[in-house]
């Protein structure tokens, strides 16, 4: 087989993989990215950001300091969408997705939320007049917004932000306030330094009455100047964990009077003598949600991708230790507990991409029923991307870790990436939803669905038809090998359903002696459970069915990924599978060995999976990671490029250690 | 009761928490640091901290540049040890260790290798000459050394380092050479700028021949100007995951001549013509290393401890939600997940400190015996040492992510401290033994101990006597509320003696069929698995006999950590303790049943447990931790301290972002 991965010069060992793969690599790699058209699209697009000079990095971004860092990404973007000719970077799932992470590696930038938040928010909810005055503006950047909503003190609970919007009738205009240090806007991308106009969320306070959170638009800074408006304190919040090329921002404002008309009025409104106009229709806001967590899962599958990719490449070039003594070194992928690190890892990336793809499809699916009026589907679709948004991140966040960790010394170091990887994809399990309160969300959705069930009234979304199923007493798995996809399905759907239910019954038991929310509090622990149980079960299904529809000579490797990933988490949770002997010891021991076949097996293709994941260094940005597999040669000329590296002698002797030394030397 | 962490002008929310607790804060501080002796002196040192203006940074060094960084840290490092007649910097477990973490917070400094590896080399490894040589100038600081092992392409396998020392005995010199890129010394701390000397471990060649890995003392810079001498490249090796202050180096040698007396020669010598002496005795280099470990053990669980402080007073003050509709927001900490996701982390803190002190008492234990000559007890403590400080840095790593994680956004910025925290502590997984390696170390213990049982010749290690006992064949747990300290410790060892046997059973049937080391590889995810049980029954037993000799009235609350540290672990992994059916459903439901009244019990004390770990803010160092959780106004004012706060409008306005407004408004 020919295979584009290997060229002359590379590493003689990440060669030998690449010739071990029993499947075509350039035909994995269209599978996984939906056909020959898609990938050949990428490749253009990766060639023409590998041609503008203008989206090179001076030096790798973590040799920058902050400041540096922000300048830099501020160039990058600008330049960036500069070329919306040539690149739909609208298409965010998509090419937009991919085109940004080639151009911006693992950081926001200025434009973050304008794109993701500040246009859409215009588009969604302006009257046309005010789409008419705000829409060309932003799409010309001509005004650069962002979306002001989280405060110092207040996250998901939106009932309680504090900044307030008092409308006053006698002038028309509103006045925003922060009456508290907690009413601070704290958070929102760009805030800091770059966008000069925001939409700003606000209690809406008319004839004496407060309304509830409602949205307005605001100038934040002067167009000429960039200087902060009068009564609008703003600034940086400082560096975080990762994502430090965006400038997050706080805000203050000191009674600012706004017209009017700068309430967003597409749902509610305030006339021009302060009466209020409630919505006439209930917002549907979730299709929105459910649009940006599959373009979270995506880009969290993409990480885990590029983690496994890292780790994988360099396993397969680090030699260390002797299997056999006096023979040469081994390469670490050869260790089951390496394998045992890393494969699951891997395994979870692909299980997650594909779940990525099936939740786009199906808000493709919601989206027309709704213009039918349908929305049926949509509880159903939105607990589901809450839930798989708080599975995927957090399994994302642990396998970059146990990839890193793979990794030993050189996965410290952030010639690695690992921990850039880390810092920008772990903000995942925070940002968009909490994850446990996304969990107990999927909970709500699930204890519904059971109380169906119990009540015989059923009319399950097919996502929860499992629950209404009788299910076998005991699991038909006989030998690994044999173990088939339907008995698979079979098993987590029993485990997910006795959790369902278990947490069901706990609930009515505490509902009892205790009011409805402290009961839900007091049970909370087994909720978040049979959340995680149904989300998984989803998650296998799906990569499952998707494995069913593969070409033929993918099949195989692709079933052991998919036994891995079920193998593992049953193996994690035996005690689920044991209670009431719904599982045998033996059993269990099949799973168990099973892991070690699955191992084994894809060992030899190891390093051809990542490569069909086709990132090229330009993404990857890793030194560990390199396709050529130098890795060594690489490290050394990547330190040169350290800051503390410009000068030989650094101040700190002339200042510190040469006259400590000095005086050390008189007193002996 | 009096309690010294209340004070006037304190949010109310944690003033409230305080009067709640049900035991004496500075009875259980005493207990914790060991009596009040020991709590008095670590307050001496705090306020002798406080009180020299030089420890003190100019802004937090999260706001610092790498250069800024470094440069800070030197010149604290340098003041801090000009004050050794005040504390004794060289007790690294207890006041050394404490006074360095308040003067240089989480970082390393230039320093570090010094007084960790090279001066402790020196007195170990030197004969009498070369003492009377070296050590003068190292105690007085007239020369900075480190300690240069570890290569770019080599780590655990020291067999295989690359760097030659070649005997000339002509010259009577050594030839230190760097034969390849991959021979590159890598990693040494304070390396890369501030060292100018070290001890070089190469591959010994005299008369032709390898004698294998030896010591030798090297000059790498001018004493004066501090340039590198000629043949030595060397440099920083950038920036990593964290402890980004210290300048960890790579160093590259072109046959540099060193006099043979540089070669450390103590055990090993090379006579003048070349002749080499092998040691009489093979090195005892275990206790060191035991010793380093139990330092690390300490430090980990400070860390950890601080993270579940902060955790825990942020959650008492941050209100979000309503459990009661109408009713004010409420604590956080209220909510069920919450205080999963804490207060196991804050138990384990415990249980590993008191770890930590058992490790080190052993530790002075078998010195003595070893000045007897009795080595008896050493591998034993080897063994537990490497595993410990596998588990310890693992559970650390992931428990100071959980507290993190439970401060939603806020614990993603670096006000929380949590990143700071997290980067430094999860280099304990890998340095000084990678923490899967080190697993398997205790594996081939385990497992000598299982074949001497099943030889019925066992003179097992007191630590290994679980394994020669017959056990019970069902657990006696009968009600969570009476599950007794030696229930417990039957339960563990139970699961902790059926893991080593099941991994030893199944080690020996591959050895039928496998060549040693690939059996044991092939068995190795059991073999770990034990290494794990073993350790956990460990620290639980551990944990539980020291409170039983804890103050009466301080061990109802200890008694409950100590149970929510074990029913976690049980619960987590249910399998294990279903499996022969030695625990029953029923007996399960009673631990999770344990776990809920835990978290319920510990919940009003949560606020004085952290504060009685005795952390001062200045060694926190956390907005979100602060003693008087005022953190909203806190956080408002260190972002200002932003890099990019600096200046109201940055240079990205006027280079990108203005242009690009204004080209945009010319369009419209």
């Amino acid at each position: 087989m020919s295979n584009r991965w290997i060229q002359p010069g590379d590493n003689a060992d990440i060669t030998m993989e690449r010739k071990k793969a029993t499947f075509d690599v350039e035909k994995m790699s269209e599978w996984i990215y939906g056909g020959k058209q898609i990938l050949d699209r990428r490749r253009e697009i990766l060639a023409f950001v590998k041609s503008v000079d203008d989206f090179k990095d001076p030096v790798p971004v973590e040799f920058m300091s902050r400041e540096d860092r922000v300048e830099n990404g501020t160039r990058k973007i600008v330049k960036m969408t500069d070329n919306t000719d040539q690149i739909d970077g609208s298409d965010f799932f998509g090419e937009g997705m991919y085109y940004q992470s080639l151009v911006m590696g693992r950081d926001l930038h200025p434009l973050s939320l304008h794109y993701v938040m500040f246009l859409p928010t215009l588009q969604g909810q302006t009257n046309d007049e005010q789409l008419d005055q705000w829409l060309g503006p932003a799409i010309a950047r001509s005004i650069v917004g962002t979306y002001a909503q989280t405060e110092l003190g207040h996250g998901t609970n939106l009932s309680k932000l504090e900044t307030t919007a008092t409308y006053d009738p006698k002038t028309e205009e509103f006045v925003i306030n922060s009456p508290t240090v907690t009413a601070a806007k704290w958070w929102p991308g760009g805030l800091g330094k770059s966008s000069n106009h925001a939409i700003v969320v606000a209690q809406l306070y008319t004839n004496g009455e407060c309304k509830g959170p409602h949205p307005f638009i605001m100038q934040l800074r002067d167009i000429e100047t960039h200087k902060p408006l009068k009564g609008i304190r703003l600034g940086d919040i400082g560096p975080k964990l990762g994502i430090n090329g965006s400038d997050n921002g706080f805000m203050l404002f000191d009674n600012v009077r706004i017209p009017r008309k700068n309430m967003l009025m597409r749902y509610s409104k305030v006339l021009p003598d302060g009466t209020y106009v409630a919505p006439a229709h209930a917002k549907l806001g979730y299709g929105t949600m459910v649009f940006v967590r599959s373009i979270m899962i995506k880009d969290q599958a993409t990480q885990l991708g590029a983690a496994a990719c890292i780790a994988v490449r360099y396993s397969s070039v680090r030699r260390q230790g002797e299997i056999t003594p006096g023979e040469r070194e081994v390469q670490i992928l050869d260790y089951q507990t390496q394998q045992f690190r890393i494969f699951p890892q891997l395994a979870r990336a692909f299980v997650f991409l594909f779940a990525a793809y099936e939740i786009k499809e199906l808000y493709m699916k919601v989206t027309e029923d709704l213009t039918k009026g349908n929305t049926e589907l949509l509880p159903e679709l939105h607990a589901l991307s809450s839930g798989l948004k708080s599975i995927v991140s957090w399994e994302t966040a642990q396998g970059i870790e146990q990839c890193r960790l793979s990794c030993g010394g050189h996965g410290y170091s952030q010639a690695s990436a690992f921990p850039e990887i880390y810092g920008y994809a772990v903000g995942g399990c925070t940002y968009e939803g909490e994850n446990l309160v996304m969990l107990l969300q999927v909970a709500r959705f699930l204890m519904k669905a059971a109380e169906e069930v119990r009540n015989g009234t059923s009319n399950l979304a097919a996502i929860c038809a499992y629950l209404g199923k009788k299910g076998e007493g005991r699991s038909k798995l006989s030998h690994h090998l044999d173990y088939t996809s339907d008995q698979i399905i079979a098993d987590l759907e029993h485990v997910a359903r006795e959790q369902v239910f278990r947490a069901y019954d706990r609930l009515k038991a505490a509902q009892q002696h205790l009011r409805p929310e402290d009961a839900w509090n007091s049970v909370s622990l087994e909720l978040s459970k049979a959340s995680r149980w149904h989300v998984r079960l989803y998650l296998a299904r799906n990569f499952l069915n998707k494995i069913s529809s593969a070409p033929a000579d993918l099949k195989k490797v692709l079933i052991d990924l998919a036994k891995l990933y079920v193998f593992d988490i049953i193996s994690a949770s035996s005690g689920q599978f044991l209670l009431g002997g719904y599982m045998t010891e033996q059993q269990l021991d099949q799973i168990k060995e099973g892991i070690y076949s699955c191992l084994a097996n894809i060992r030899p293709n190891a390093v051809s999976l990542v490569d069909s994941w086709d990132y090229d260094d330009v993404e990857l940005k890793s030194v560990l990671g390199r396709r050529d597999g130098n890795v060594y040669e690489a490290l050394l000329k990547w330190a040169q490029q350290s800051q503390l590296n410009k000068t030989d002698v650094l101040p700190t002797f002339h200042k510190y250690l040469g006259p400590m030394m000095k005086e050390g030397r008189s007193k002996l």
